[in-house]
């Protein structure tokens, strides 16, 4: 007896993860339980089950990807530029770590290689061990997984041995500042095959317009034909955008190929998005004209 | 002297407004300053100077519009519809009492009438006082504002009187419920005018599914061409739903008429976006089919 009551009512913690985007506005995820915390070489790493996107992967305080909504990244990330492309064998992936990337490349069984190279070993494991589904790619005998600096590796690398490179890197700030220069993209060109196609996420028209603008810009300098492209991610703040640079196909004429013979069930992607995609709102054209 | 130092550091007040999408995603934003508060008779209505997505129109806890992207939403909703009929002379709305649809539609130079059917003064009172950037077109001599009950109004309305109807509702729980209803939309269908055309806002396809596949289902059943498309407002989670029915033109074969002659700027619709907004990701296009 007491002020305690016997049998007092349960209550559960209520634990929320939140994002950020401005000073003025976030995002912010319930979640069930933290699968995963710790302080990598190179960054925090998290990973969350939430109680409505599936699990959560965080970088750095920064949301990489949810279960539920990451095939509106991946999807568009990757197959927009490997269906631009006639026939991609040789694959180039630089980041990526969770391996959504990857999983989507190897989809197509024209792929011979695909080489990934991801700074954070890290990651990797994390994605291993708690998100199966996005890293199952990794142990593909097609898969080369490379652990180390993306720009090193391009800077390397032959002349002409790739016939697609995807850029999948975080934020242009911390690890992955270098992946947004000039320098680096005009290597990656060097390093693109005839005809080769390259497309990199370039950021949030919505809260980083001059990330979008900035690459837009460059790959217009670089590349005979460039454009950008959004997708709609919810969980990085609705809008999402991607730039692409071809040294020969044009994305605007679609898909150079039937869907069929991919494996596997997309989510996201159809030939239709593939050209609709590059029709942009007014104040994202504005961005990159 | 004491606990409370003589120049203790001023704190401002850290105010942030909530909406939860469901149970476990929220989406905040930080308030400078509460304009209004207040309840109407059939609803409660906020407005609050955000930091980040200036103005923000709250009714019953749920984002009707920020400043900053509600282009996505008008803009969408109106100029699509607008633009596949080849010279749409009365256009009726119901709802949309902020005034933003309205203001869309007026910039049509071959719009004769709107009617406007609002069921809450107030929502267009506060709409008049403190976002008289939407709101401008309630004042503009083309322009006939009904207080009522939009069902009422279509249903007594006489056959074929407008060439195009816009159904800019909030969620389909209170006062908007019997908007998403087959008996409301076989009305509009009576009233529209040959070769009209109705558009509809059809709620979130990722918070709101249920809406989007009864919505498309019953507009299949009325109309001889119908369609959903996608916007995207962060505010409202991401992707946005439309579904447009159509008793002549095919919205598919893009704007009827160039867009030269629309008053004032534009920034979100472009023809171009016109055609690849009903290019809907695989998820969506499972929902509608």
């Amino acid at each position: 007896m007491g002020l305690i009551p016997a049998a007092a009512p349960k209550r559960a913690t209520d634990l929320w993860y939140t994002e950020p985007f401005d000073k003025g506005w976030r995002i912010a995820f319930r979640i069930r339980q933290t699968l995963y915390s710790g302080e990598s070489e190179y960054q925090q790493i998290d990973l969350f089950e939430s109680e409505s996107f599936g699990k959560v992967l965080v970088l750095d305080g920064m949301t990489m990807l949810t279960e539920r909504d990451e095939c509106g990244y991946h999807e568009m990330l990757v197959h927009l530029p490997m269906f631009t492309h006639a026939k991609p064998k040789r694959v180039l992936i630089i980041g990526g770590g969770d391996g959504g990337t990857l999983r989507e490349v190897l989809r197509h069984p024209c792929v011979e290689e695909a080489v990934q190279v991801e700074i954070d070993s890290e990651v990797m494991e994390v994605s291993r061990r708690f998100l199966p589904e996005l890293a199952s790619g990794f142990s593909d005998p097609r898969a080369t997984v490379v652990v180390g600096d993306g720009i090193s590796y391009v800077g390397n690398a032959p002349d002409g041995s790739f016939d697609v490179i995807l850029v999948d890197s975080t934020d242009p700030i911390g690890p992955a500042e270098g992946l947004f220069k000039k320098e680096f993209y005009s290597q990656c060109r060097r390093v693109l095959r005839e005809k080769g196609v390259i497309a990199v996420q370039s950021g949030s028209p919505l809260f980083q317009p001059e990330v979008l603008r900035q690459v837009a810009a460059i790959f217009k300098e670089l590349f005979p034909i460039s454009c950008s492209y959004l997708s709609s991610v919810p969980a990085y703040g609705g809008p999402w955008s991607f730039t692409l640079g071809s040294l020969g196909p044009d994305p605007a004429h679609g898909p150079s190929r039937p869907l069929e013979g991919l494996k596997g069930t997309l989510r996201y992607y159809t030939p239709s998005l593939h050209k609709a995609a590059l029709a942009l709102p007014r104040y994202v054209e504005e961005m990159v004209e």
